[in-house]
């Protein structure tokens, strides 16, 4: 049995020994050696898509792909028949950095570092960030403290997230597919937006990519927001009309909106995201660092070695 | 027997009814009125300099003053004089929003928002920030996880800001003047400083200006910080070589700088602060809202009107 393992990421490969499989590690951005044509597993991490395409043509004995990605977007690209070849996800080894860099994003709006930024670089002092200020004023977005955050899509990153949220003071609330109390929070399904968006002054979102999810907040959902509310999207740029969302930055009639994810990345020359005011564009920064991928292949390995169930089956 | 309250923030004042006291409003930008010449207690809050110090002459009643800011200069330069009038501050209720800038401030440093939001202006896509990367690589502060953070006065808004640094994986330490385990984290003496600082990624710098904590932070202890360390500094700016500062940032001898309080303030123009690499200008807006002060106005109030020692004596 032959497992490959990419080189674009520092594995601990001796906690992944002890197993009857042979450890081989790949390049990730050039073709396989034929050499390594008998693989029967293939562990992905930011290969090139000629790599991918190559190895759905040749890897001919392959019988399961475990991408260390949050989703298995790019291995269902190139090729690979899910019927053949049991593809697994690394949903779960982000959940710690994406948490972390959205709640960057959420502090960044609510204190106007952005807007400090501007002034800093005119050698300019932003007096009217500072100094005294009331206390959570009704209609503003100034601090997490009593915010009402909504978190839309709340799977592992939101359960990640909202510890750290409600240590801050935030109530939360959540939208998925189903509804019922996950980890304490009460999430709702989407028949509940029209209630909910109204009364919410940080609108996260962590949905992921798929025909469903596209342009899930659109103009008419943007309307449903208070003014002074505040959209973050860190899933994937297609749950959300970037087009809508420019209009109602321009025209004042939302807080503002940190992005992480774009509808086309490198987020093109050009966009009125760039240059809306009160938007705060993040070059999909969130993630891109597995944390104990490992761990999560060592488990996959001792079930697949024993037939049974892997984790994270898309 | 009167308490003056001000009118510059807005107060619970029913929370405070039900002593045998006169609550009296009153403006902290004017002289006060003839009237109110005879008030016993007083409480200040962004008064002016010459309200101040029209107060400690014609009030010859007065036998406490509560300031609601963290500390009681202002109160101290108007002349009252502390043998005849009991001082105490408002320490305490600026822990919870101070901690929560003080965590942004490190985020923006750590996932480099300034560095993102100069490329925005500008139209262009800042790549290098984003896209996958090496996860905690070792010389560099890209995430609170597992990093070494280092509170240097260790005192209520430290203890307020810990528990969001360790939920997101950081190791904290104190710097205090007595050493000892507070709130289980193990804080030092600064006969350690030359021990601790080699080994510290984020220095946060939360002393009260005094002479004793005059350029605290100065060149020799700033080369001891490693090249890829942080300061964070949201005490005073007293406390702080900003000239010392400025040059190990331009030489690239430190990681950055995240400050939101300087020697003069505004950072006056033509300072070297705004436009030295990697250092960020937050214009004294970590606190400025007070928050709970009715709650500490009748705890004290209680004991004044008992007798007993009132809590935040300075
Ligand atoms: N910015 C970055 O760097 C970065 C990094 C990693 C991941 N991500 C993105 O974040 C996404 C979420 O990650 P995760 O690990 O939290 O995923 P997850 O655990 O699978 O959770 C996804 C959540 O979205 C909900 N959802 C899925 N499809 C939906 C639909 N059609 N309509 C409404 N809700 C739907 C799910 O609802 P149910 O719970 O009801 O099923 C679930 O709550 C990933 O798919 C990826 O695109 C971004
Ligand atoms: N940026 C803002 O908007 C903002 C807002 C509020 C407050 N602040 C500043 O933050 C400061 C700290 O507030 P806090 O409420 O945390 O104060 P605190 O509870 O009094 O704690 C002060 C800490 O500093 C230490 N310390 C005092 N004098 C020192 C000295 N000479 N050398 C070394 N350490 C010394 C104390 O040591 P021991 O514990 O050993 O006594 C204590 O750990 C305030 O004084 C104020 O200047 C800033």
């Amino acid at each position: 049995m032959k497992l490959l393992y990419p080189t674009s990421l520092e594995l601990d490969i001796k906690s992944l020994e002890g197993f009857s499989v042979k450890l081989q590690p790949y390049d990730v951005k050039s073709p396989l050696p034929d050499s390594d044509l008998d693989a029967d597993i293939l562990v992905t991490w930011t290969n090139s898509p000629s790599n991918l395409s190559d190895a759905a043509k040749r890897l001919t004995n392959l019988k399961w792909i475990q991408s260390l990605a949050a989703g298995p977007n790019d291995v269902l690209a190139a090729g690979f028949d899910p019927k053949k070849v049991t593809i697994t996800t690394g949903s779960g080894l982000h959940d710690h950095t994406v948490a972390e860099h959205t709640l960057a994003l959420l502090l960044v709006a609510a204190r106007k570092f952005y807007e400090m930024r501007d002034f800093q670089v005119q050698g300019k002092w932003p007096g009217h960030l500072g100094g005294p200020q009331p206390d959570r004023p009704k209609g503003k977005f100034t601090t997490l403290r009593d915010a009402e955050v909504l978190i839309w899509g709340y799977g592992n990153i939101a359960k990640a997230l909202q510890p750290h949220l409600t240590l801050l003071g935030a109530k939360v609330k959540g939208v998925a597919r189903s509804a019922g109390v996950r980890n304490g929070i009460e999430v709702y399904g989407e028949d509940k937006l029209p209630e909910l968006l109204p009364k919410t002054d940080a609108l996260v979102m962590i949905l992921p990519g798929s025909d469903s999810t596209r342009h899930a907040l659109n103009a008419e959902r943007l309307k449903l927001l208070p003014k002074h509310a505040w959209v973050v999207n860190v899933g994937r740029g297609s749950a959300l009309d970037e087009e809508a969302l420019a209009n109602v930055l321009e025209k004042g009639e939302i807080g503002g909106a940190a992005l992480d994810v774009f509808e086309k990345e490198p987020l093109p020359e050009g966009s009125r995201l760039y240059k809306a005011p009160n938007c705060v564009v993040s070059p999909h920064a969130a993630g891109g660092r597995p944390q104990g991928a490992e761990a999560l292949v060592a488990a996959n390995l001792r079930r697949f070695l024993a037939n049974q169930q892997l984790s994270n089956v898309i």
